[in-house]
């Protein structure tokens, strides 16, 4: 629905017709284009007041940031006198729950941050209560990283016909296929024991092609790896120029495992920052076996690390030729027992060998780690 | 709709009664509950044969990555005799529209990479096609950095009156803030002129805090400015921990301007890799403005380019105390002409800090460009 009173108060009125929960997302920010609150309460005929612990938290972040509060912000702590407010963590507007006769209408901010947070903390939960069921859906994720979708379907095959409890599908991501697994049963511990029996006859099949579970990524899988074994980890990054090092510093505490990283997009600096040898780059190019260990090497030797980690590539449109197209690509890793670089083939835009190439660099430290 | 047939079939029954175009996403894939192609060709009482151009194309795809093709990749290349292909650049499974009565389904695959290119590249233009209307729409987007939305509501207030053609909007991003622009008129040229019209006005109003339309990005805006004033660039970041290299280096062609960058996450590889006295940070910390101008010129006279940047702050969830908060960050930018450092406040996650000082760090070279 646009920012159109009318469309959005036929909608409401139609939505109010045949649903319970009526839930609007975006439109409650201070702005004059932010309707949905004015047009709820309207058709609802309910007045509006100042709420103001919002109020006060208003003041507070705006103060915080040094900014006065503008009479347009006022509009964010202002709520029917019967709603519940959903605090929002990460931005000003609050959500609201609004009761209308049996019903109620659920407004949660757009942004899309500040929309997961408040239906994770606050909305999930409160759903939750509203209604007992007679039965229970348990849902568990898998996520696998190093084989085409079609090699994982063919090898779970037999556990994903329609209709069987649990129910196994596949989704392929960047970040590797998903295998969602989702029982229906009428206890809880019904459908974790389904769950259980079906997850361990996939990681029998799959073994370390799993890497994780559920919301889990790959830099947080490795950084927990890292953070057990007490190794430490640097990075000479080429083609992905920053984006593993950022991926893993996305992981709260990953200061104490990750030392440093150097970005050499040029051969000049790939000579400066990580004394590669001016020859062995005229050799062999710089997107090589050869250059890829040699920057997995010295990064380890040079930040005195217990791992070095390597990315050299060429991500694309341009710059590829029919001996080394775009999408090729060495990873490499260096520890005290061994030096070692994959060759990969990636398909796709710059953006997806970028973070394919990140995932696949990842991915080595991480079967590195497991079997140690 | 969960991959279940007699459910699919259902909601496709419904919606071929009320809709002339009917879009489904999902389930084109190569297994067992890659179910949506086969449910719509019952459904419509189609059969399904080889579409041999796709066949031929699914088989230089895996020969190129060394894979045999499967059985079950076959799937992939079956579709019903009267349908079109719309061919997928970044992935196996093409799309379809499969043409019925009066109707068109329109199968698009469900990774959201794939997806949108087919639906930019091939079904957008395919719809405009279908059908004359008398009126068109046309959109602009203005993209700002640098002020609260709250902030651009008060100054574009009486441009956002509803009803108003062009219709005037805001919205929040991590990227900042987003004003669209739309024009309803008789004729393209029409439109354009309102839209112009608005524009300028509001570009009067807001001037360089607006970075860019439509669907840039602040990197690609920052490469063009390097391109076109022949400067290069490298990075000394600690916070974002190579994010900012990572954005610059998205844009093909970056390795032209953008020469290296050291991710110094610790004290000792500060001082090592940046040559910051060690007594600088004993006497005002790493995250300072002190710190963070030491580490713009350094990394600038290290690396021998034409400008340096530099970020330093708490990214959180830990290492803040009152003196310096969570959020708190600096970030830096040196040039021939000066050094400089802004400090903000930052709210929200872990990844908000880092993204949104990162989009700062970027603004700062983005203003600098301009200005000369």
């Amino acid at each position: 629905v646009g920012d159109n009173s009318s469309k959005l108060r036929t909608v409401l009125l139609q939505a109010l017709q045949r649903s319970s929960f009526i839930i609007l997302s975006g439109g409650l920010g201070p702005t004059k284009d932010d309707l949905t609150k004015k047009v709820v309460a309207e058709a609802l005929e309910k007045k509006m007041v100042i709420h103001k612990p919002t109020l006060a938290s208003l003041k507070k972040r705006y103060e915080k940031r040094g900014i006065a509060l503008s009479k347009n912000n006022y509009s964010m702590a202002m709520c029917p006198p019967d709603a519940q407010v959903l605090p929002n963590p990460l931005g000003a507007a609050p959500g609201l729950i609004i009761p209308h006769k049996e019903k109620q209408i659920i407004l949660l901010p757009g942004v899309p941050s500040e929309l997961k947070a408040i239906v994770e903390d606050e909305l999930i939960p409160y759903l939750l209560k509203q209604k007992e069921k007679n039965y229970v859906i348990k849902k568990q994720v898998l996520k696998v990283w190093g084989l085409p979708e079609s090699a994982v379907g063919e090898q779970l095959e037999d556990l994903m016909e329609e209709n069987q409890n649990p129910k196994v599908g596949l989704r392929a991501k960047i970040e590797g296929i998903e295998i969602s697994i989702v029982a229906r049963a009428g206890t809880p511990l019904t459908a974790e024991q389904l769950i259980e029996t079906t997850e361990s006859e996939i990681r029998k099949r799959l073994g370390d092609d799993i890497y994780g579970t559920g919301d889990t990524t790959m830099e947080k899988v490795v950084g927990m790896l890292l953070s057990i074994k007490k190794k430490t980890v640097a990075i000479a990054e080429s083609l992905t120029g920053g984006l593993i090092s950022s991926l893993i510093t996305n992981i709260p505490g990953s200061s104490n495992y990750f030392k440093e990283a150097r970005i050499t997009y040029s051969n000049e600096s790939k000579v400066a920052l990580l004394e590669i040898p001016e020859e062995l780059i005229k050799k062999h190019g710089a997107v090589s076996k050869e250059v890829g260990e040699e920057m997995a090497k010295n990064i380890r030797r040079i930040a005195g690390t217990d791992i070095g980690l390597s990315a050299t590539g060429i991500a694309g449109p341009g710059g590829g030729d029919s001996k080394k197209p775009v999408g090729l690509v060495f990873v490499g890793i260096s520890t005290e027992e061994e030096v070692k670089v994959e060759k990969y083939q990636f398909m796709g835009t710059r953006a997806m060998a970028k973070k394919r190439t990140a995932l696949a660099t990842l991915d080595m430290l991480r079967r590195y780690l497991i079997a140690r």
